[in-house]
């Protein structure tokens, strides 16, 4: 019932990803709407008047983004005016709060800039409280063959697109549609196993639940972890949700990190900051982004002593003590290394539990006892230390992702009192 | 003269950015062909039918993605051999290309598989190297009213749909519409300006070359850097893009990190190798983010001896020998503690040039004197010491991408011996 329009030449030659699409029908997707196109087209008057004109022949909702602004690229307004055959009026309140606009930071509005002040007539305007192009809305009645139709014309930049969106856009339309069923949605995260691995442990447990309760089920596959992602649309959606998550949870436990949206490294920092438990990480071949995860997430420093990035062996040596006799005998990509590493770095931080990653990232580097995508996954806490060894022979970041989501993972079973191997 | 149907529940319902957009857009632009149109529409026969038969009145080359699979959802091949009237023949080429694949695998074909092997009558046949769904090809004859359409359709899976394209798609189009304007382009990659001091820094040099030979100029805004893009569809671009360069050079040349589409850490990457200076960071702030970019480049461990992430003001002083006096009377966040870790990280670990960041990421933390976005960016040679006060007041992940930015144009300034202020 809803349809999108993008405009923007960077959207058809390469230059942009377009992330107002996954954007928007999320929002969408979440307040019950369905939406059933999405089109991008050029900057260019009559692709712009062609795909409108489809477009609210068949949905209930149109919404466009972008060429709005004030520059000759913009011509949204105009092309959409014409097509519907209104007059472009001037509105004084948006004059007001395009003078406004510029005063507060010190300029005077061009006069190019006072065509936003122009609307087709009978619009509604949705202020743009981040910028200066205002949001449009028309009510284009029913005819014999089409429907009425809501046609929404939004600004391109998100940081007004979105605001835009949640605080009038969505209100807007939750009024003109009541009583629709909204779809809820429900993620269980996993990570140490594969796609199909996660499709097999679920099995036919959810199939009564699809069946008869309408779930749907599907596996979003990303670099170190697999999301189910379990939605309905019934009245009584969060119980049928509910019931899902129990069952994948009694299939999957051992692998769920989240039920709840977290990424991984956010549940490690919140488990570890409830019970004042202190981190520290050593990586060689992850080379800083698994202290980065952790240093993504607000309030990390409650917990997150200390990360080192001991590329060298002379790193290695100096900040975490490994010695060179291990470095010599057993190599730097070895399991006695990536233990040794853990317990130093236990030692000069102090942290209660020392995670580290030692592997071979590549392209280059591998041999055959060694292969490309080798790596060793060390720990150390008061109690117990040791190291598991992965093989991950992925391109140089995805193997970088991986591994630290593995030592994520690994991380978390520590704080929560679970086996780690 | 191009258009793209994407098709998928999944790009339609938020569950999945279409990164196929940009992917295929940027190949047909480098191929000088001009995409019109992108559609995304669900997994639905209507919606498929309906969103093709617009498509070839309009388009010369209309190209779908997804659908192509042996699953119940997959209904391109089905749908559209229906809308153009053909009959579904089975082919034994690709019969037998599906045996091989699943005898490679150990594994026999499901009959369900073999729904792949039947092909709308006429359709050139795409081999599919990377999985089984082959592509196929259509010739739609010119009417009175529509020109000769090329209906290509093509699997959705990224590892099967790329290599498909560019080893035979892009050939066939090549061939079938030769004498083309390919278009080209060159990034000129800045880091230190904004946006627009970046547009009026170029301000009138390039209005020559637009008016007189066609060139295009946009500016890609990123976190912590600009792109000037730089395109033209002559068949004399080559020198038309060399002279543009130029002009750009001459006046930005002070921030300007590429011409050749590399990253500042692969720059810097590159320039510490061909020197062979050795580096190191310690990053606060950044959190390792730093350090992560650095060793996502190939190669980095021949020149990047370490980074260490010293969060808590004791790892500030173990690994960096900071006095406490500094952090207590100056704080954790200050010039004096930047350059003093600067300092003790060259001395720790013997690195050519060290470079180091302390700030506020946000939300929390921030103070009057010191509001959140607030960053030291410090550096130690054997030459020179100092550090560079900032404001980055963004989200934290923004801010810690642009501050990363900036260490690493302070870094390549240091490598190429300029000014660092």
């Amino acid at each position: 019932m809803v349809e999108i329009i993008n405009t923007g030449n960077e959207l058809l030659n390469g230059a942009r990803l377009n992330t107002h699409q996954q954007w928007l029908t999320a929002r969408f997707a979440r307040h019950g709407f369905e939406v059933t196109r999405q089109t991008a087209i050029a900057d260019n008057g009559n692709a712009i008047e062609e795909a409108v004109r489809e477009s609210v022949r068949r949905a209930r909702v149109t919404i466009t983004t972008g060429g709005l602004g004030p520059t000759s690229d913009d011509m949204t307004r105009e092309k959409i005016a014409g097509l519907l055959g209104r007059e472009l009026i001037h509105d004084p309140g948006i004059e007001s709060h395009l003078e406004e606009f510029f005063a507060k930071r010190n300029k005077v509005p061009s006069p190019r800039t006072m065509v936003q002040a122009k609307v087709p007539e009978g619009a509604i305007v949705l202020m743009n409280h981040h910028g200066t192009a205002p949001g449009l809305v028309i009510d284009i009645p029913a005819t014999e063959d089409t429907p009425e139709t809501m046609l929404i014309m939004l600004p391109g930049p998100p940081r007004e697109l979105y605001p835009m969106m949640t605080e009038q856009v969505i209100p807007l339309l939750e009024e003109r549609f009541p009583g629709r069923n909204q779809m809820r949605e429900r993620f269980v995260r996993t990570t140490g196993l594969g796609e199909s691995a996660v499709e097999e442990a679920i099995g036919g447990h959810l199939e009564p639940l699809k069946k008869e309760s309408g779930l749907g089920v599907a596996f979003c596959l990303h670099p170190g972890h697999v999301d189910v992602r379990l939605t309905s649309n019934r009245a009584d959606a969060d119980a049928v949700l509910d019931s899902a998550v129990a069952l994948v949870r009694s299939s999957l436990d051992a692998y769920i990190f989240s039920d709840a949206e977290e990424e991984i490294e956010e549940v490690v920092i919140r488990k570890a900051s409830e019970s004042s438990i202190t981190l520290a990480v050593a990586e060689s071949c992850t080379g800083g982004l698994l202290s980065n995860r952790l240093t993504d997430v607000p309030g990390a420093s409650e917990v997150y002593l200390c990360g080192l990035t001991t590329y060298s062996n002379e790193a290695k040596q100096t900040f975490l003590r490994v010695s060179s006799n291990t470095l010599e005998t057993k190599g730097a990509v070895s399991r006695e290394t990536a233990m040794e590493m853990a317990k130093g770095l236990m030692e000069a931080t102090g942290a209660d539990i020392a995670v580290t990653t030692t592997g071979i990232a590549g392209p280059g580097g591998g041999s055959e006892e060694k292969p490309v995508g080798t790596v060793f996954i060390g720990y150390a806490t008061s109690s117990r230390s040791g190291a598991l060894k992965m093989l991950n022979p992925y391109d140089r970041e995805t193997f970088k992702r991986v591994t630290s989501q593995q030592a994520l993972g690994l991380m978390l079973k520590l704080l929560i009192g679970k086996d780690p191997d």
